[in-house]
C-alpha cells in the first residue's frame, strides 16, 4: 500500500504546500484509492499523478474546515467525466457534510453520473467496516466536530511449512485447508496441533489518519501500535500552550503520542506557512538526534511512503 | 487597465488551463481588481500573480455552474489573511449566489473578517452604478442564468487648448474650468462655444464580459462598439448545431456579433480540452487569414492584455 501527500500545507495554499489532501493507494489489497480529506485544488493535484477518479471508490474526511472540504464539489463532478461512471463512491464525514455537498451540487446544477452515498459521523466513536478492513473513528479536539480513522486491516494467516508437513507424512491435499485454517486437525486418527506446522500469522497493518487537533484522550486509542499514523504538527517549535489556544498540536506533542503509543512510524502534515525549507530541515534533524525513540518524517507535497 | 486571464479552460481545469477566471485590474482608472467568476483554484493561480486580494473590491459571477464558482470560498476565507481585513467586497451575481456562499462559509465554520455584501440578479435586465462605471447586466442562453456584464467607464472631456484660449485673449484662472465643463461660455460679455478651445472628448472604454452561451439576441447590445469582449469559444470548428444543443457558442458565432456590433477586440476564452495547443494555432490562422476583419485573440491562462 501507499500514502501520497497531495496537500499538506496549514490553513492556506501556498506556492509549495497545497491544502489537506492524502491519498491511500491500497493496492495490492485493493485495486482502489481512498482519499483522506479533499481541499481546494486537490483535483489539479491529482492530474499530476497516475491516480485514476474511476478507482477512487472512497472518502474520509476528518473535519468541515475549508481547507480540508473545498475541493470536494470539483473532484466529485469532475470524476463524472474522468471514469467515474457508474462507479459507486461513498463520502463519510461529520454531520454537515450532506448539506455542503447538496447544497454546492443543487447549487451548481451538477449531475454526477455515479451513484454518491454520503455517510453523517454522529458522537464520540463510530465503527465502520469497508470491505474487510475495520474503520474505528474517533472525535478528537479541535473546537468544530474532528475525527481520527483508524484502519486495521485482517490479520493474515501464517503460509504453511510444506516440508514440516510432508517430513509427519501428511500429504498435499484438501486437508492442507484444515491445517492453515484450524488451530487443531485430526488427521488419519492423530490429533495435531497446527501452529507447529505454520509460519506465525501476519498481523494486519494498522493506518491510522487524524484530524486536525490538540492533544485528546481519544488519541491514544486511535494510535495503539499503529504501522502508521498520519497527524498535523501546525506548531514546530515554541510554545505548546500557543499551539493548544488554536487547538491544534505541538511535534513534541504528537512524539509523546507515537512514543508512548509505540508508533512505527509518523507521517507529518498540516506544516504552517511561518516555517520555511531550511527551517524544517534543521527541526527535524535536531529532533532525530535529540530523539532517535521517534521515527517520523514531515511530508511534502507529493511525497508517497509505502507499507 | 488589464485584463488577465487565470483560467480558460471549458468545464475541466487541465494541466495548462485551469477552470473560469479573468481579473480586471482597473489600475490607473482606480487602485484596485475586479473578478469576473472564481474557478476552483483561482486563488493558487493569484499566489503566482502580484495581484493583492486586498485590493480586490467586486466580483461579477456571470453563472453558477462549478467550473465558476468553485474557488469563491477558499478565496473568501482567504482574503480575511491576505490583506483583506475590514476592506469591504461585493459579489454580484445570479440568484443562488447567496446560499451557495453562506452555506459553504456557515458549514466550514468560517469567519470573514471584513464586510462581504453580496448581490443577487432576477430578471433579463439589471443595472448598476460601481463608482461612476455604469455595469449593464443581460441575461445570456445558457440553459441555466448565464449573465454578460457591459462596463462603460465614463467618458473623459477633452483637455483646454491653452495656446488657442490665450490667443482668444482668455487668461488662465477659474474661467477655465468653465471652459472645460461647459458647452457655452460668457466671458467679459463676448459668448463663446467652447468645443473650439477643447480637444475632443474621450469616450470612455467599454468593456464586456459574457458568460457561457449561445448566441442570444442580448448579445449585440452588450457587445455594440466595445473596446474589448470577452466571450467563450467552446467550439472552435465543426457542427454549429452541435454547440448550441450544450448552450455554448462556436467561434464563428463570436466572430459574427464581434464584427456586426464593431468591436475593437475580442478576447476567446472557456477553449474546450479537445483542442491541442496545436489545433488552435492552426484553427487561429486561418481564421485570421480568411477574415482579417475579425480582430481577436484566444486567451491562455497568465495571458495579459492592456487597454
Amino acid at each position: 500500500m501507499k500514502i501520497t501527500f497531495l496537500g499538506t500545507s496549514a490553513g492556506l495554499p501556498t506556492k509549495e504546500r497545497n491544502t489537506q489532501t492524502t491519498v491511500l493507494d491500497l493496492n495490492p489489497v485493493y485495486n482502489e484509492y481512498w482519499l483522506i480529506d479533499v481541499g481546494e485544488a486537490a483535483q489539479h493535484r491529482i492530474l499530476n499523478t497516475n491516480i485514476k477518479l474511476g478507482k477512487l471508490t472512497t472518502i474520509l474526511i476528518t473535519h468541515l474546515h475549508g481547507d480540508h472540504i473545498f475541493g470536494l464539489p470539483g473532484l466529485l463532478t469532475s470524476r463524472s467525466f474522468q471514469g467515474g461512471e457508474g462507479k459507486p463512491l461513498q463520502v463519510i464525514g461529520p454531520k454537515g457534510i450532506k448539506q455542503y455537498i447538496e447544497t454546492t451540487l443543487a447549487v451548481s446544477a451538477s449531475h454526477l453520473n455515479y451513484p454518491l452515498d454520503i455517510i453523517e459521523l454522529e458522537g464520540d466513536e463510530n465503527q465502520l467496516l469497508i470491505h474487510d478492513i475495520t474503520v474505528s473513528v474517533r472525535l478528537l479536539e479541535h473546537g468544530i466536530p474532528s475525527y481520527g480513522y483508524r484502519l486495521q486491516f485482517p490479520d493474515k494467516e501464517g503460509s504453511l511449512k510444506q516440508q514440516s508437513l510432508q517430513e509427519a507424512g501428511i500429504e498435499p491435499g484438501p486437508i492442507y485447508k484444515a491445517f492453515k485454517t484450524q488451530d487443531v486437525v485430526d488427521y488419519n486418527g492423530v490429533i495435531y496441533t497446527t501452529a507447529h506446522f505454520k509460519e506465525p500469522a501476519e498481523r494486519g497493518k494498522v493506518i491510522t489518519f487524524f484530524g486536525d487537533t490538540m492533544p485528546a484522550a481519544s488519541e491514544a486509542q486511535l494510535a495503539d501500535q499503529a504501522d502508521v499514523i498520519v497527524h498535523e504538527c501546525t506548531y514546530l517549535e515554541g510554545d505548546h500552550e500557543l499551539s493548544h489556544k488554536y487547538y491544534h498540536s505541538h511535534i513534541a506533542d504528537v512524539m509523546q503520542l507515537a512514543v508512548s503509543s509505540s508508533v512505527k512510524m509518523t507521517l507529518l502534515n498540516h506544516v504552517s506557512n511561518r516555517y520555511t525549507k531550511e527551517d524544517i530541515e534543521v527541526l527535524m534533524r535536531r529532533l532525530q538526534d535529540e530523539h532517535p525513540e521517534f521515527t517520523f518524517r514531515i511530508a511534502e507535497d507529493y511525497m508517497c511512503y509505502e507499507l
